[in-house]
């Protein structure tokens, strides 16, 4: 099933159309008869997280491409220690990407496999943190790297509004270990690799996190990213993860 | 006006009782005619933000003290940076924060006001951002130690499940940086300072924060603590801020 949320709101995607939905999936929402052609729907990110976590260094391309950038702090992590991220950030599938004002120089796109948690956990088991989870979709973790080098926090390198496109849909029967990820610009292959290739998967994340913090329905986990991408205005970046979908947005300099 | 939320819902507190409201006052929520008498209140945080942002450091005492246990990275920020919290931490007055069972050595409160933002903010100048405050309200910023130094980031140092006591209300009708912030364990006063002593304001941080980034109403700011204080279990912090109100959490061993 492919679970999405657009302007008219919760919709199951079945084909060319959206069967819109009486409430969220997560909460059991069903189809209330309503019916929009899906090429008619305004996409937003599928979910709205009571908590974003996001997982930093998580494959070893992107933390061996962070040191050979100088940063002193990419290494290998020992253990799943996880990280966050701020809900205004949030955008949905062919929404722009707007790259603001003062941002120069690296600008780049991360793709990621996204957990979506479907019940709410303390100190699981990894087989209840693999039964746990509602679905799979796609995360960009847009980053401007050298806010990221410059400030304190990831507030504004990972945070500014419309960095953190998601969706376009929840897929709930997927194998995301098992899947590729694609990034393209304008159309031409930028990156590849297996989705599944991390240090620490989604289920150590949650059994390592439950340890001390309640996980809700609905909270989101980015996974981290084997790559990333150098994206400028006027760029189309797409997103794909075989099994899921494409997420596609453009890139839009601040007007 | 004093706005708080229960097990019974959002209420608007008046001496004695608490008069509920139809919904979250933020929204616009009204008296709906049902009272309840406030010392039977089961008190909640105040609100639940979309986005929950801490300042750290941002009181000269609290860098200096941080420097003399050796924090490398506790200089005197330039800029008003703002970090973030994670929601499943909240809990309401008079409600446990429990220590968890791996947590030794230094485990401490800090005392800090809290803005809560009522009205959708971007590129706000100073005179919007004051004029953005719904109203203030007191949180502790509990804090394990040695986790916040062992590990990448603030996830279980700061995140763990009841380590954000909020509360017990917003009071919409208070100069906060006026006030004076008292912190208590067992009735003992253990740490007082001036709430507005701060390096950089609320409405410097919501200036400088709308710069790049959407702030919802419901988003709470904490401001930061002049002074950490050592918790035990059995022990009961209260956290007083004059024309506030005083917050009070007992504090437990994990079972």
């Amino acid at each position: 099933m492919r679970y999405c949320r657009t302007d008219d709101g919760f919709g199951l995607v079945e084909d060319d159309v959206i069967r819109l939905l009486d409430r969220s999936p997560i909460e059991g929402g069903r189809p209330d008869g309503r019916i929009i052609p899906a090429t008619a729907a305004r996409w937003r990110p599928p979910i709205v997280p009571p908590v974003f976590y996001a997982v930093g260094l998580n494959y070893r391309g992107h933390i061996e491409h962070a040191r050979a950038r100088g940063y002193a702090a990419a290494e290998l992590p020992g253990r799943p220690e996880v990280g966050y991220r701020a809900g205004n950030a949030l955008t949905g599938h062919l929404s722009p990407i707007v790259r603001p004002a003062g941002v120069a120089g690296r600008f780049e796109a991360e793709p990621e496999v996204v957990a979506v948690v479907g019940r709410t956990l303390k100190k699981a088991s990894r087989p209840e943190a693999q039964e746990s989870i509602f679905g799979w979709t796609i995360g960009n973790d847009v980053s401007a790297r050298e806010w990221q080098n410059s400030d304190r926090t990831f507030w504004r390198s990972k945070n500014s509004d419309t960095f953190k496109p998601m969706g376009p849909w929840i897929e709930t029967d997927v194998d995301p270990l098992a899947q590729t990820t694609i990034c393209r610009v304008d159309g031409e292959v930028r990156a590849r690799f297996a989705t599944g290739a991390m240090i620490f998967d989604p289920f150590d994340y949650i059994v390592e996190t439950t340890k001390y913090i309640t996980m809700h329905p609905g909270d989101v986990l980015w996974m981290g990213a084997d790559a990333t991408v150098q994206l400028e205005p006027g760029n189309v970046v797409d997103i794909e993860i075989s099994g899921i979908g494409v997420l596609s947005n453009p890139v839009q300099e601040e007007s």
